[in-house]
């Protein structure tokens, strides 16, 4: 008799932009094993579960991802209600298809509560439509970053170049290298850009330049995950501190 | 003395994928504005504010957008909490930046609540990343849908050819153009594809073919909202009715 594995996305931060479904499962669990970047806050939903930071964070050790699958894989066999809660949507840039694909093969029920992924509550904070009539009929979220063993090729600017909007993830310790893909791909310099730092919790902050300053926007950001977001749509959004702090405040 | 306009996500349709923050907003609204595919469960929510139904649905008539910007200001100088209730998420393919601008034009003050956009729960019930290791990415958000008055490009194909994964909103009634349109970009007609018809809700649905069968998928399809999705990553996309019917009960 085998538990559910719930992939559950935890959203970009604050405890209330969880949805009603994730607050819930969390609230049912027996496991929850989470991501680092996951805040206490949020981890103080899961009840009397039992906690387990499995999470991946850039640059720091991680937990392997084969070892990881097995051990969904046995808590299933254990537990009743095993919720793998990943920051922000389960099924971007979050390794979940490894997940599903482990439990699946060992006969175990997965279910998937999709979660707000950080680009969209970065715009939320700005105050700006990734799509806008006349301007920007295309977003494309992408990332630069890659896994270990793997390739690092720019096929990401490609896409990101094509959009009329675009919200690059784990970018900004590479920003350097985004601004010559996306020059490379066509875009111009004065294409404006935003860096969008620790999205939707204390310490949100947002930087204001272009892709040609992209790289001095990274050096003034903070430690805090951050996202890029590139394109026409973003010229006029709302850098004004006192309203990114009331977006964090209805937290 | 005015209040304070929120445009707030209702995520794809299913009650308990609305955010903490969006029940609490509309338990606290004076007024809501919503469109017109909002669910009756989703408003029951409000409380007692006042409901108007402003939404606009594909091929029907719809709230002009103008009326609807004035009417937004004119509701905050009324009343203390006003909700603009939208769809998904509200600032992709929602008109919004037009709303939040005519209310800073107005001084009114403007929070914007992210919501579930429809493409990441469509993702969800297939038990399918749209972000796969080695596979895919980029995503692409795109719609081929035009407003009143605009010309009819295909833009939008560029970024959904160029991503690895590319979402389609609003383009079943037009699956014969959105075929083409990717096969001319260079989309092999045997790339996967799906339809996933009123994601999250009773009546939810998913067809599974390729780039190629588009149509036919479509002409299969119901009356309800629809998504496509495309590319690789949706090869192994799961459309088990039973596992269908668990992610949309666990609402």
């Amino acid at each position: 008799m085998n538990g559910t594995v719930y992939l559950v996305g935890a959203g970009p931060g604050a405890v209330d932009l969880l949805t009603l479904r994730a607050v819930r499962l969390l609230g049912q669990a027996d496991l929850v094993l989470h991501d680092a970047l996951v805040s206490a806050e949020v981890l103080a939903l899961a009840g009397s579960a039992r906690l387990l930071a499995v999470g991946k964070r850039a640059g720091r050790a991680s937990t392997d991802q084969g070892f990881l699958n097995r051990l969904l894989v046995r808590a299933a066999r254990q537990y009743r209600c095993v919720v793998r809660l990943k920051g922000g949507d389960p099924l971007l840039f979050g390794r979940a298809q490894e997940e599903i694909d482990a439990c699946r093969a060992a006969g175990i029920a997965v279910e998937v509560v999709p979660g707000i992924t950080a680009g969209f509550a970065a715009a939320a904070a700005l105050l700006t439509s990734v799509s806008q009539r006349g301007l920007a009929r295309s977003v494309s979220f992408v990332t630069p970053a890659v896994g270990a063993g793997m390739t690092a090729s720019d096929d990401w600017a490609v896409a990101a170049a094509a959009a009329d909007s675009c919200v690059v993830y784990m970018g900004k310790a590479d920003a350097a290298r985004v601004r010559a893909a996306l020059l490379a791909r066509g875009l111009a310099p004065d294409t404006p850009a935003i860096l969008a730092e620790s999205v939707s919790c204390r310490g949100q902050r947002t930087l204001a330049g272009t892709l040609g300053t992209l790289p001095a926007l990274a050096a003034e950001a903070g430690d805090g995950p951050a996202l890029l977001l590139i394109g026409a749509a973003f010229a006029k959004a709302q850098v004004d501190q006192a309203i990114l702090e009331a977006s964090v405040r209805s937290a």
